[in-house]
């Protein structure tokens, strides 16, 4: 049997969605998971459980494997590269995947071929911080009020869900994001009507697809809903983010799905926020309201196969992220939002709830937007335990 | 965790398929697997290995499971009844299932409720096929020649995919069926049309959805194609077809999904040929073409679950079966499939190719039929290897 063996590091609900996506194509899942009780683990039968950034394991791991890709961002660059050195398919390769690790590296690289950028540069300390304002305040950029605060500061490494991300007012306020002892990078707060996110996926021999440019509603620090396609999105905007997000995954060699997180500006400019080179949470509307989920098309670039399909199946698709909340159960939810919508999509990780973790999403999709997107809200609201009816 | 567990008795791409469309929604599977490269076992992390014939087996399995179900019908319903005895949650229920296992019980049943089925009786031997026969001869039926002949036999239990099935035109030619000590039923051979699929899901509260009804092409006995809608069926027979098949799950208390395989007579009438209580070939389609799935349905009514929309999602949707050819590597075509039809839906077993096994399908869906079905059919050909452009 000639089918090839993917090896998924890491055991989160994006490996147990692209399991999923791979079971119909025949091919063999082999994990790397922390524990065995991992929301991929749960269902994948070919599972290691160990540390992905110990390079004996990783090596151990990839010996059974045709091909390896990622469910996080955190495996250490020089362990890919060393094992790309040694023969092993890394896909997306670790001279790629640096940009999604590495805000600076990222900022840098996008800042060279041309991609928009909110203003940026690497601080060395708070007072640093306050003259990257005073420079915002002198010249151009988005910052209300015009005196160049506040600011966003991030380490290079290590953020997500809105983790190592501050926006600081002060000078004072800056001293945090330093005690890491991870390099700092400072943007100006991009004044914003909204986020979008231009999915891309590509294949080790150039092949690319595009998905519908889309909506991202932030809560908190993390993602909420998102609406595809972009409600009222000027075609040559939408153009110019699918043609941006292509030239990033082309200029970086991107292979698999690349999520470009965008922000369109009050005066109708796109600006890009952050880089993924994964399957993305601003894509997973893909597994109901698009032809080819972007699970599938990154196992099919990953495999250098032919990519599907990217276009919409239905006019909307809203996709609302369930967060744990007050119920522990999960579960008792599903007789109400099943009966109440029989066309509602429920996509579960299998994860313990914690409050405000992610544990699952639901789908809706249809002609009617704003049902849609009650349909969506309601169910993932009941579901979390905030409404009760 | 409250999620239930569903324990899947048998280990083939019925049960593969029915945990891909489990994994979203956060249950949790258990399989019992004849081998650990059983299709579904390849894929299914609780994995255990034992046979399904032995009652401790069987009971040990269930243990672990809120409620079992089923991948084929061969699990003897003696043991079913046990296991239902001592509380086991058995779905579809042995009272149920023997419909689907004996063919003897299924047509009395059917007779006794008034669902139209072809002539038939069980038959002792040869000579009481000729009786038989001559039966039809004398009075009405489909048989063409008038003769009565040729005559269907099936043993009552045991037939799949054309296995313990003959078509016999004389006494001389009605040996062999006896040889396996079974009963054997005789029906009149149907002068049919074409053969329809009429498939429902109910629930154990009595919740129940109908899909759309779908012609099904048979080669050599086994299921070749399946159009989704039947084309040119007239909406009064479609209507009848639908009806019968949810009389016939609530007359029987079917659990899950029922598959009613149907002749569509030369007159315009449809008679009953065979039933599965399980997700069936006649509805692979749904996985694409439909707002959800038998699988994901079947799954639902199993936890007694509300039902999920059974509606199509595209005006045709049409399945090819991919049978095993000469080529043992299933994996080399996928680079032309793919490229040829970028919304072609694969999906493979897992399972090793062996002449005329069923090792996957394949489904397509738009709005033109004969384009719909030209990509399925070369899809699944170029897999097969009968052609090689």
């Amino acid at each position: 049997m000639a089918f090839p063996v993917i090896g998924m590091v890491g055991g989160g609900q994006l490996a147990r969605m692209t399991h999923e996506a791979g079971i119909p194509l025949g091919i063999r899942f082999r994990l790397l998971s922390d524990t065995p009780q991992d929301s991929a683990a749960q269902v994948v039968n070919d599972v290691v459980v160990g540390d992905y950034r110990d390079l004996d394991t990783l090596r151990a791991f990839a010996r059974g494997c045709d091909v390896i890709t990622f469910d996080h961002e955190h495996v250490p660059t020089e362990h890919l590269r060393a094992l790309e050195a040694e023969g092993v398919k890394v896909r997306p390769g670790p001279d790629a995947l640096v940009h999604a690790q590495d805000k600076g590296v990222m900022r840098a690289r996008l800042t060279e071929i041309g991609v928009p950028c909110p203003r940026h540069r690497i601080v060395a300390d708070p007072a640093d911080v306050a003259r990257f304002a005073a420079e915002g305040a002198a010249g151009e950029g988005d910052a209300p009020g015009g005196d160049g605060w506040p600011v966003v500061l991030k380490t290079v490494r290590g953020g997500y869900d809105g983790k190592g991300v501050w926006v600081v007012r002060s000078a004072a306020e800056a001293a945090e994001p330093f005690r890491a002892g991870v390099p700092v990078l400072a943007e100006e707060k991009v004044d914003f009507v909204r986020e979008l996110a231009a999915n891309v996926v590509r294949s080790p021999h150039g092949q690319a697809v595009a998905y519908p440019v889309v909506e991202s509603v932030q809560v908190d620090g993390v993602c909420d809903t998102v609406i595809a396609p972009a409600p009222d999105l000027p075609g040559e905007l939408s153009g110019q983010a699918q043609r941006l997000a292509l030239t990033v995954a082309r200029e970086l060699d991107v292979t698999g799905h690349l999520a470009v997180e965008l922000f369109q500006t009050r005066d109708g400019r796109i600006l890009v926020n952050e880089l993924a080179m994964r399957p993305h949470n601003s894509g997973h509307w893909t597994q109901d309201g698009a032809v080819t989920s972007q699970f599938a098309n990154h196992l099919r670039a990953v495999l250098d196969l032919p990519l599907g399909d990217p276009r919409p199946r239905a006019p909307w698709t809203v996709m609302v992220n369930v967060l744990g909340g007050d119920y522990p159960d999960m579960y008792q939810g599903y007789p109400h939002c099943m009966a109440r919508d029989p066309q509602l999509k429920i996509h579960m990780y299998g994860k313990d709830v914690k409050p405000g973790r992610k544990v699952g999403h639901v789908n809706t999709y249809g002609d009617d937007l704003a049902d849609v997107r009650e349909r969506a809200a309601h169910a993932a609201a009941y579901l979390r335990g905030t409404i009760t009816e």
